[in-house]
């Protein structure tokens, strides 16, 4: 159906209003909306953090008795379904609102449409669509989780023009400037988990956490600090590194433990038989009894926000990244996940397909010949064998280069 | 002196007419002139090519009588010597202008304000400074030239994200896209000369010359097939691969020799002292009648075109770059070098300090750890040593990025 200008202006307007949760809905969908009456705005919402009021409900509320025979201007279908708080379609419909403007349809296949009925079956008319491919971007996580049952996945990479990452040394420290790692802060804010290693919690003393402070005073002025949610840090301990019980005492200092924010170490079991079922080869503990009693008073508040996760794995070496996107998915509802690790890591995201969109800096710096290279991937041959990218941003950030790609596939 | 809005307007539009000639006025800068009365534009003029009018003159023609009392504005001093045409400072005092605006001063220091003390001498009023940036930017080998005697020297460089040039086995083709290619076709086109070596002639079989066909669109559409200049190809043939008679022979169906412009091999001489002075230390010969002798009929037009350079160097293994780029300048006016080679070349250009721009193309790609690297700088083992640039522009041609970038000095 066509829509009018006045249509794509109060839809935008929605999506703006959207935007002022991206840092804060996450496991919810960012959503907005806006309520017109006579071509005039007469309520106004979004949803900023999950468990407090959708955003139709904060316009209505602004819209008051105005509402009946208005306009609802909503950036997602409106919700069928009592969850924390009550369906928003019903909420619109005893309104008595006279149309609602969706930008897109539920993303989840089994529930999409349902909103739309009830407001069709109310007599309600509801035009589906509008700027909708600004809706999907806003909430491109949360979509992929809908329709898959997997997180987004970001993948940070950072190095030289050369391509390293460090001097052979191990020296790393910076390669990028200032400017570029506020920017990671930002997309580390974004996110619902940070995955990492314990080689890179140990190397280079990671938090691996969103510092308010070191955020860009483009964020920080419209994100709150008293608002501030840490993403679940994700921490892979192939090796036990972390997670043994002495290292963990010896290492009460490491910053990944003394700042802010929920850690689950995901530790390897081994000799067990890999099985495809998520459910039944992982469990979800607070640490052991066992190992609590090992550790003294000085990490105790490092313990009490720390989980295991046990999962098996294909091979003694290597995680079964798809099982562990999974489960953080479907039992920590993480719509988004910053993957911030070295050479290892990355090649295995990328060597399995797993990533949605590479975050790469690169530093204006040559760092020479005996320097770490940016991944590990071996055995290509030819350019037809070549890793293919297509790059969707590149732009300064400060003194470095970043650039936002995705994988193309074969 | 504060210079009005209309000089403003009326000296950019000077160097909007001095870039017409930036393919093709080398070795001699790019001039522009407009000649106004009464705030109106009465000629026009630039310089296109060496031998040809200056601005002045073009613009002086076309103004006609209506010069005298004009105000002519010129991107760069005019003038005061009889080289292949008479000075412009005289032909602007015989026109009777009133006033004269330039941008910068004549860049040689030798020569600077001699045109200015000319005018004012007659009593022409002279302002000096409008735009001079932007007039700098013009003529950044020209000027380097006059200064230091010295060519300016862009490096170009092409890798994936990784920092791969090459696979293991050495196939390149084509890490960087069309586009990019056809940008590096402008490149060598405003260049004076072409620097490579016999390795990549011989690996890559390249022309190193400028096809008028690749030159994209916006680039055609205002620089003629007709006028079509092509850089002096400059070819380090360290090994003799090129030189040896021989070789030549069997080569001679390489695209270096194939294609037009002129082609200056440097040789190796071994065994002789190093000297610094760059005269005693060199010769430019036509190539030797022996050589000729065993080149057969159809690399004679080859032969027609080919000369030697036989430059003392200090190791066996390196060109002293140094020397040679100032016997570019000296002996062959020289402004503006481009240097289009591989990791070997780059690295000692690097090294050395000898670089005034980088033009590095990054295609999204990853090649994987086999490849070969960027450059073959070794040592590095902290920030502190890494070589630092800055980067001056960025942005996406085609489906690659390009970064234009300086090094820092230490």
């Amino acid at each position: 159906m066509p829509f009018s200008d006045f249509d794509h202006q109060m839809m935008s307007q929605a999506l703006t209003l959207a935007k002022q949760g991206v840092f804060t809905t996450a496991p919810n969908p960012n959503v907005g909306c806006v309520i017109t009456l006579e071509d005039k705005v007469i309520g106004e919402g979004a949803h900023l953090k999950a468990g407090q009021p959708h955003a139709e409900v904060h316009a209505l509320k602004q819209a008051s008795e105005q509402a009946k025979g208005a306009t609802a201007y909503v950036t997602l279908e409106p919700c069928s379904h009592f969850g924390r708080t009550p369906p928003c379609a019903e909420a619109l419909i005893k309104a008595q609102v006279s149309r609602v403007v969706c930008a897109m349809q539920d993303p989840n296949p089994q529930v999409a449409g349902r909103g739309i009925k009830m407001l069709r079956d109310a007599g309600i008319q509801v035009d589906v669509g509008l700027l909708e491919a600004d809706a999907v971007a806003l909430n491109r996580g949360f979509i992929k989780r809908m329709q898959t049952g997997m997180p987004f996945v970001q993948l940070k990479l950072a190095a030289s023009l050369d391509g390293k990452t460090a001097f052979k040394n191990g020296e790393s420290k910076w390669i990028t400037g200032p400017q570029a790692r506020q920017d990671v802060q930002v997309f580390r804010a974004k996110a619902g988990a940070i995955l990492s290693t314990s080689k890179t919690v140990l190397d280079d003393n990671a938090s691996l956490n969103v510092r308010w402070d070191d955020l860009p005073a483009s964020v920080s002025q419209v994100y709150e600090q008293s608002s501030l949610r840490q993403p679940l840090r994700v921490i892979l301990d192939r090796s036990d590194k972390l997670i043994e019980n002495t290292a963990l005492r010896a290492k009460s200092n490491l910053n990944l433990f003394k700042s802010s924010g929920d850690i689950l170490l995901i530790k390897a079991i081994d000799n067990v038989p890999t099985d495809s079922r998520p459910v039944e080869s992982t469990s979800v503990n607070r640490a052991s009894a066992e190992s609590a009693a090992l550790i003294d008073d000085s990490v105790v508040s490092v313990q009490a926000r720390l989980k295991q996760v046990q999962l098996n794995h294909a091979q003694p070496v290597q995680f079964d990244l798809s099982l562990l996107l999974k489960q953080l998915a479907d039992e920590h509802n993480i719509n988004h996940i910053w993957v911030e690790a070295g050479a290892t890591l990355a090649t295995s995201f990328i060597e399995q397909g797993l990533v949605d969109e590479l975050i790469v800096y690169l530093a204006p710096k040559l760092m020479g010949t005996d320097g770490r290279g940016l991944t590990q991937i071996t055995g290509l041959e030819s350019m037809q064998q070549a890793i293919d990218l297509t790059i969707k941003d590149c732009r300064m950030v400060g003194d470095d280069i970043r650039l936002i790609a995705t994988l193309n596939s074969k």
